[in-house]
């Protein structure tokens, strides 16, 4: 048997027959060099959204087990057309469901998350068949329930795959052509960079870079599967995400700007023992992430504590915090939706001062207060403020270009 | 627990999303009267015709296995899609596809046939539902890859289950309400039928009266399921499908006319043993159904031997007869493609000699001649040309109109 190669082809990539068409022509192709391929395919492009759209016709709240029942349908359709058009080649493929892949997960519908892959069938098929075609973003559970896997869950299962195939490596296809150092649509210098280690990919997909979901990166270092973001129009090298860089030498990835953020900040939080717990894991128990948290130094048995959230939780949080205020004895609360964050990504930037001090400089020459910092072994992130966010953004690529490779 | 009913809806009950909103109204109302229902359905509309569109797009001979794995996510969407619109409701549905229903079939895809039914998971989920939605004309094989039932799958689905739960009856809901005398739209006189036997339905289903597939009639016979053909649309007493008639009396159920059949004669064939099985098992061998034989009494050690197959079967049977014809030494072959076959169906019409002469009465005052005629103990059938078909229907259905019930 030759090596697996895992690849999975996004919605936009299978959006109509002609699509489907280029992708089968892709994997034929790799077919050919005398691979095994494992492709995961996630739903023709709206066909998620249109059935989300029935479901809500008929109901305000659809339960999550239908839901999941419903949208399961939009991969099986794309995996057998796939099938069909790979099997009017030379080349042997056969189609499977999350379910008949073996892709076990625990009970949460709609965010399940992989339990254990049972590799038999796919094993077997391989034997017999040069390409599976595998439905993403779908898993059974033990009661023979169907799931789905939520946000970036057929990147999940292309991975998943590959970490329990023990396949070479496995190439995720979009619409973009690999990871750039900033959001093209932003920055005109944004350049496509031809590798990127995994925390830095975390870095950059958790601060808006959009391509691959944390969730897949995670389990790709966990599992130390090689990635590789690849264009599913063009033939041309994309963006590897592998385990290592270069010993040593400071290598910058690149620059984000997270516009879906808010700052919250208590004001006059008595500095005892376990406050800060108590403020945070009521916030946790709400499910709401927290991204910074800042604590300056004690004035008078009082501190200032400040944190970001998603643009999205802002409302909740602020009501929450309301409460805790009192419960606490702080002094008061304050809210700013009108907040950015910016960030410097790459290896090696905490050993380097020169590459904090030149970020600070270059926001401090524009005339750029920074409200909140953080900072990371592989990035420095600002919190400032939302009308000077683009032009820093571009300020910022442009300083730190000669770092990239 | 309540008695079980089942019900199946048919695609153009669940066409559109107030469509299936209506499903869900008449599934809560069933269920509001203390029963526990289980719902069979097939996919919405033309969406079965839709992918079959696309897979055609990409393959001029899409396999079956992968056509299976297609189509049979149209039902998956239809009865998700229900779930939600009843669970809507104060009644508590789940969806089932016909893997999770324990619908096992065997190997054969697009015509697959049901081996058994594991009705553990239906019977659990009974137990905390009232409603069980079904995907209906699928299934799954022992090697876990979905199947499809093929030509009337989903009343089949329907009936199976009906069986295998020992449901209290199986109520089939369509776009006509009901099983009629004849085909209203070719007969003025056309009366719907309170009831009908069994054999009386797949007579009429066989002849062409198309509202119940011959084989779901077949197994609702075997297994003694009480079956109901009812429309979707008004609330009102439809067709009841049930084991026996009353004794003795002649009771008429319709006339119909199947204008989809070929006469085929082959003349001056041999009358030695073995030669009609020779002939016939060849077309046999061939999946080549025949409708009636016929064969005279031997002139001079020859017979003409004739025939009739369904009009889609005619040129592939002509050919395959010129060769018969050449092996066993007959003289020729005549085909003639411009009959049809006009049929009285009831109880008791074997024993009635009045019928028959009343039956041949009625075509000879017509000028009408009959080159054909077969019987069986409840209907009577004339091979005519085909271009008073529909008069010689329409005069049949008057004349014995004071038999029907």
């Amino acid at each position: 048997m030759g090596n697996i190669i895992v690849q999975k082809y996004g919605g936009s990539s299978v959006g109509d027959i002609d699509r489907i068409r280029n992708v089968a022509d892709r994997v034929v192709k790799q077919c050919k060099e005398g691979n095994k391929v494992v492709v995961v395919v996630s739903a023709m492009g709206k066909t998620t959204d249109e059935l989300i759209e029935k479901a809500k016709a008929l109901s305000s709240k659809p339960s999550d087990r239908e839901m999941d029942m419903l949208l399961s349908t939009g991969e099986q359709i794309s995996v057998s057309l796939l099938a069909i058009a790979v099997n009017d080649s030379c080349c042997k493929a056969i189609s499977l469901t999350g379910s008949q892949c073996g892709i076990i997960t625990d009970f949460n519908h709609k965010k399940a998350r992989i339990d254990m892959i049972k590799t038999d069938r796919i094993m077997k098929e391989l034997e017999s068949h040069d390409i599976i075609i595998v439905a993403g973003f779908q898993g059974v559970n033990r009661n023979h329930d169907i799931t789905t896997l939520g946000r970036g869950g057929s990147d999940t299962t292309a991975v998943a795959l590959a970490a329990a195939l023990k396949a070479e490596k496995c190439e995720i296809y979009t619409d973009v052509d690999g990871v750039y150092s900033s959001d093209p649509r932003k920055v005109k210098g944004a350049k496509k960079l031809n590798r990127i280690s995994y925390d830095e990919m975390l870095e950059m997909a958790a601060l808006g870079a959009g391509v691959l979901h944390p969730r897949s990166v995670e389990l790709a270092r966990k599992y130390d599967v090689p990635l590789e973001v690849k264009s599913s129009f063009v033939y041309e090298e994309g963006t590897k995400i592998i385990n290592r860089n270069s010993f040593e030498e400071t290598e910058i990835r690149g620059v984000t700007l997270d516009e879906d953020i808010s700052k919250i900040s208590l004001l006059g939080v008595p500095d005892v023992p376990g406050i800060a717990f108590k403020i945070f894991s009521e916030i946790s128990e709400n499910n709401i992430p927290v991204d910074m948290i800042i604590q300056n130094v004690n004035h008078n048995g009082v501190n200032d504590i400040s944190f970001a959230v998603k643009g999205e939780d802002y409302e909740k949080t602020m009501t929450l915090c309301q409460r805790i205020v009192k419960d606490i004895g702080a002094n008061g609360i304050i809210g700013d939706e009108n907040v950015v964050k910016l960030s410097v990504v790459g290896t090696g930037i905490s050993g380097n001062t020169k590459i904090t001090s030149l970020y600070f400089k270059t926001l401090y020459e524009m005339g750029i207060n920074i409200q909140m910092i953080s900072t990371s072994p592989i990035k420095i992130s600002c919190i400032i403020k939302n009308d000077k966010g683009i032009d820093a953004l571009n300020k910022v690529h442009d300083i730190f270009e000669e770092y990239m490779i």
